[in-house]
């Protein structure tokens, strides 16, 4: 995706310096486009716990070159436990996010390949590279298959402009590429269907609001950002035709952990009728988990993002400020989980199946 | 109710001196308590249009002084067609509020029964204040019928903390005194049940984190701010007994108007069998309207309440920041519709009923 006319991803290798990787800061956007460099494991240690990169193909991505960077910076001496402890300390910085671990084993395994210390390293390099772009890809994937959806409402539609609604940032800056939610939609808008997004802020972060609201406008998409509470009453009087969303952790019978929220949207686009999508690449599938209400770890986070709201001022200040009395307490879980009955289907890079177990071992039957 | 151990309601004529009436300035809250004057129609159509007040019963309650201070200050010959003026300004501030219709009404009618200018001041004085008193003695009447509610729960769960979650502010803040949906929470704390309240924190004016925290901050009511995408998740998990909520006006049939959100909770609360209720004095039934989804004219307010958020910056000055691209477009629904069928009980000043207009004729049969 382009970023002021020029191509990005959303993670890269420092060029003439493979020992930084480099990331955008989305903690300063949408106010401020910065590029943040990550040269130790602790370095990856904040960037994905504070937040700084986020989604869930970047956080697999970032995992994915952080254990390069473990290997890399590793002692001499103590490479095996430098690199476990290294993969257990990326692993506790966000317990939903099923790629996580996902690439962090990925990357442990690929290093239990090869016996000496410089393989290693070098395997760790390129399987970094091949999580990063076969994120990027499968996200390509996925955003022709679920265009085709979008299509199929638009000819129903006469070519009516197609409202679609999505919940917190599954854009291309939670990817290294095109993103999940937002893959079919940069298709659809690419091959000339009429489309218009409604954002939902995504409180507490307001990942909606500054995430993806700077993406649809970098890229051209009409959209609108709406308070998250409005999504039923534009669902009650026609003013969506479909929901998409992300995920961060998809079970094997297909319930849905994402974003706080996406939960009541799902509700209600089902009281209404209207089609709710999830797309996904597969890596965001946990097979080995069923029943995603209960099993699914939901991470309480800091009362302060709720407490408190960054932002600019008119003056061009970044200030934060506090919306509740001095003394009110708050809670903070950061996802919920949308039960499978409640999504019509998922749009993965194999194509499109049911939200159930037998839905999803139709397009991965490598894993019955 | 008491605000830092002195009793106030939220309008009131100022101590010897009839032509000034005073309120609390809800847009200060929390940061600070202040008092406002209103001596004109033109101070009111502020005051009621840009939220200083709002809030069924208050917007109802004012609209009553405003009438009565557009007596007092209309021209001696031009009496009657600077009522009709004022009526008709004060109608257009707020089109979702029903209760603002009505006091403007019965105080037109109070002043048509009387023939002479003194005599319609004097009856417009009585009938303001009468709205008033009215407004509080109903909202105290439903807190003791909704408190018997929270008491079932009470016992079902053993003396267990009862959850109760709300959405906006329909606090004391929001009526002369009591409330309607803290009307029952004021009432079940004062009776010595155990009680917590998720206050949501309700974007995009954020009446919960601001006025609803802050008033049960100041009752001592034990609480905690969540953002209005928490609610799902917390029934899902069990953390909910029921949901109040107050409204702007109920139909004939018993559809609710409420701030925007409350559809997405109720959805949510039937999904997990929680039971939603809604509190009200009958001045906010409109008798004449069914099938609220399609009829209740739902009020489009400035983006500009989307797009940037006010509040306290550590050291303590009033900043308001923007949370989204300079060039994002934004929407903003004040309300939405929950359809009577995702009601549990509506709790009124003369009992609980159904959400049906025969529940609701029930309650009232004199206006079948």
């Amino acid at each position: 995706m382009n970023v002021n006319g020029k191509h990005y991803r959303t993670i890269w290798i420092k060029e003439n310096d493979p020992s930084t990787i480099q990331v955008i800061n989305q903690i300063v956007l949408p106010h401020e486009f910065a590029i943040m460099d990550l040269r130790t494991v602790e370095d990856f240690r904040i960037a994905i716990k504070d937040m700084y990169i986020r989604g869930a193909g970047l956080i697999g991505a970032t995992a994915g070159y952080g254990m390069y960077i473990a290997a890399l910076t590793s002692p001499e001496n103590e490479f095996e436990s430098f690199i476990e402890e290294s993969g257990k300390i990326l692993a506790a910085t966000r317990p939903t996010a099923s790629n996580l671990v996902w690439a962090i084993n990925r990357q442990l395994e690929a290093m239990n390949s090869r016996s000496i210390r410089a393989e290693k390293i070098k395997i760790a390099h390129e399987t970094a590279i091949a999580i990063a772009d076969e994120d990027a890809e499968f996200c390509r994937r996925l955003g022709d298959h679920g265009k085709e959806i979008i299509m199929e409402i638009s000819k129903r539609k006469k070519g009516e402009t197609v409202h679609i609604l999505t919940h917190c940032n599954a854009g291309w800056l939670a990817f290294t590429d095109y993103g999940s939610a937002t893959a079919p939609i940069y298709a659809a808008f690419d091959a000339g269907i009429k489309i218009h997004v409604w954002v939902d802020e995504t409180r507490p972060r307001n990942q909606g609001a500054s995430l993806t609201s700077w993406e649809l406008g970098q890229h051209g998409v009409p959209h609108d950002l709406i308070p998250d509470n409005a999504g039923g009453h534009l669902m009650q009087h026609g003013m969506v035709d479909l929901v998409i969303t992300g995920t961060d952790r998809v079970t094997r019978n297909g319930d849905v952990a994402n974003k706080i929220g996406t939960y009541l949207k799902a509700v209600a686009a089902r009281d209404n009728n209207i089609p709710m999508y999830v797309a996904l690449p597969s890596s965001t599938f946990d097979f080995d988990l069923i029943d995603g209400v209960k099993n699914i770890p939901i991470e309480e986070r800091d009362a302060g993002e709720v407490r408190f709201m960054t932002g600019k001022t008119v003056d061009g200040r970044i200030e934060t400020v506090q919306i509740c009395p001095d003394s009110t307490p708050a809670r903070n879980w950061g996802f919920d989980v949308t039960p499978a009955r409640l999504i019509t289907k998922l749009i993965c890079e194999r194509g499109v199946c049911d939200a159930s177990e037998s839905g999803i071992l139709g397009l991965f039957p490598e894993k019955k």
